[in-house]
């Protein structure tokens, strides 16, 4: 039975456990790598586990696409195909099919979209969303529900609030396996009276957990942590909560002190592929000639393969001969990079001292999320 | 020291095992895969030794246009640069150079040409290719030669030949570092007279091993079997001999029948990032859809980690979807592959069967080298 227990708490910020139907535990506030084709992107199984990744992503609206649920239904669900036996969370495709050029319609039944791939006609539903999380055999499956674009009308975001409500009704009633999860989404805009309203009514419907959605679309940072650290004090105390997107090191600090616990963002993946590279001193681009022959690892203070094995001055030629090995040890460090943070984070709390950490951290980093040191 | 035992013979053919000055044995006949830019294409070392490999190939021209020799000196080595702390042979940068386009002009002195990188004009001597290798720190090192193009006119060949001779003695006087073995590579095209010529040169001049070089540039199988049959049986008995560039399995086979104990190709891994797997029972390719929901392995018979956690239908689907970690898999399977060939063969001529093993493999695999079963 899926479980989330609440180890110890420092003010808002919580460090608990997440037992899943299967029996695996998610130490908790928890990063999870996003595996959008049935791939962390360079990574193997092997090496997502070595960065200490207790769960990852999966993205229903790909894998639906291509290579089809049905088909990976048939091969033994996610994660006998992808080889990874650990917990998956899988999204409920409205974000993508909603950040889609060829969206054609939205109706109360669900949403007409075109694929990327070939152009070809869909139709979502709540039910066809649960319906395709059910044949992946997910862990934790996600609600349908609409992201509103931001900006938006208060008109739309009320609008587009009760219609995602509706939608998680149907999802909740859709749901045929209980062995999997099922999240709730709150949405609400920017509007701190919608944020509320949604909440209590994503929670009087009730789920496994609940996630803050709609958010890191465009708004600031601060008004991002106002609207979420809002929203969590309309949450149940014994649920996890999922600030989905989410997203910078700073950030997600800033939202396991408003009492967030699951995350989730391409950051570390997306920025490794482009020589973009995360230190306990603040981030590096290893494209930078003044790498190209330091014979130190990425960041001394890391145990990962590749800090262990490579120099910067080995990973600068990877990446200027475009070899693939070097876009795997980016990558094996940033995630390592992240699941230390998280792991650091749970230390804090667990010992009363967050507010420090999340000083200290700042400090040493000054302008991680969005400034380069070299 | 380095040093060459034969520990068996079954017919011409030889099992042997070469322990290098710093202390690695190298299994013989042993192939060796190759890593072009400091990385065999996919592959961190980790990988490589989990294939068999004992020894690996790096490419002297690309090495010294990038990142260059004296920043890998500089920072410890070509070893220490790439983790690889096992044998490493490079080889002479010639083959590469005397392939360009942009080659300029070949003298008595050497070869001027311009870099495929950035059209920099450079000059390679047999001294300039020794001083590199050396700063590489391989275990190997392969004399400059010329590999004539093929055809080329009876005079051609021996101009070229006398050349490549005079080369080769300029490489041993130039060679600093007695802890680097140093081999030199025979030549005479397909002219049996000049095959026999050459290598009594080469062998006059005295070298730590012996390449067959020249062959596998577009003459026939036969014909390159034959040819390498003819210098095989000039070369001393208690050198190793290694056949540059060949080359597909029945290729390796036949010339390990003629005598060769030593093997680099690129073969396995680029037919790996093209989706051409090498398999028991022949070829596939990945991207083949009679593979879409196949959940077998590639090769059930191979122990790899690819076979072992993988199926048909997911290597298809990271291929479809541009996924590295498809390239990856795919090359963990074909060097496993070629490694478990070369096992196969050393065990086959322990036992005193590798006729028995040779005509197994051609029968349970026919066409292997040209044709693909699915």
């Amino acid at each position: 039975m899926f479980d989330f227990k609440v180890l110890s708490r420092d003010k808002k910020a919580r460090r608990g456990v997440i037992t899943t139907d299967r029996g695996h535990e998610i130490n908790t506030p928890a990063f999870m790598p996003v595996g959008t084709q049935g791939t962390v992107k360079t990574l193997s199984p092997e090496d997502i586990q070595r960065t200490g990744a207790e769960i990852i992503l999966g993205n229903t609206y790909h894998l639906y696409l291509r290579p089809g649920h049905k088909l990976i239904e048939k091969l033994g669900g996610l994660h006998r195909f992808m080889n990874w036996e650990r917990p998956i969370l899988t999204d409920s495709g409205g974000f993508q099919v909603f950040s889609l050029k060829g969206l054609t319609k939205i109706t109360d039944d669900g949403v007409r979209f075109q694929s990327h791939l070939d152009g070809s006609r869909h139709f979502f539903t709540p039910e066809l969303a649960i319906e395709i999380q059910e044949s992946l055999g997910s862990d934790i499956m996600m609600c349908f529900d609409e992201p509103p674009p931001y900006p938006s009308t208060p008109e739309y975001l009320r609008k587009s609030m009760d219609r995602t409500t509706r939608w998680e009704e149907r999802c909740k009633k859709a749901r045929k396996n209980p062995r999997q999860a099922l999240f709730g989404i709150t949405q609400g805009g920017t509007d701190p009276a919608l944020r509320e309203e949604s909440a209590k009514q994503i929670v009087q419907i009730g789920f496994d957990g609940y996630a803050i959605g709609g958010l890191s679309v465009g708004e600031s940072t601060s008004l991002m942590l106002e609207m979420a650290g809002l929203t969590a004090t309309f949450l149940p105390e014994d649920k996890p909560r999922y600030l989905m997107g989410v997203g910078t090191p700073e950030d997600i600090i800033g939202a396991v002190e408003a009492g967030v616990d699951m995350f989730d963002c391409v950051m570390p993946t997306r920025n490794a592929r482009n020589g973009s590279i995360f230190t306990s001193h603040g981030k590096l681009n290893i494209r930078n000639s003044v790498h190209i022959d330091d014979p130190r690892p990425l960041d001394e203070t890391c145990p990962c393969e590749t800090c262990r094995g490579y120099s910067r001055a080995y990973l600068r030629h990877l990446f200027s001969a475009g070899e693939i090995l070097g876009l795997r040890l980016n990558t094996i460090h940033n995630v390592t990079y992240y699941q230390r943070l998280m792991s650091g984070i749970r230390d804090a709390i667990t010992r009363g001292r967050f507010a420090a950490f999340a000083e200290e951290f700042r400090r040493e980093t000054a302008g991680i999320g969005s400034q380069q040191v070299i």
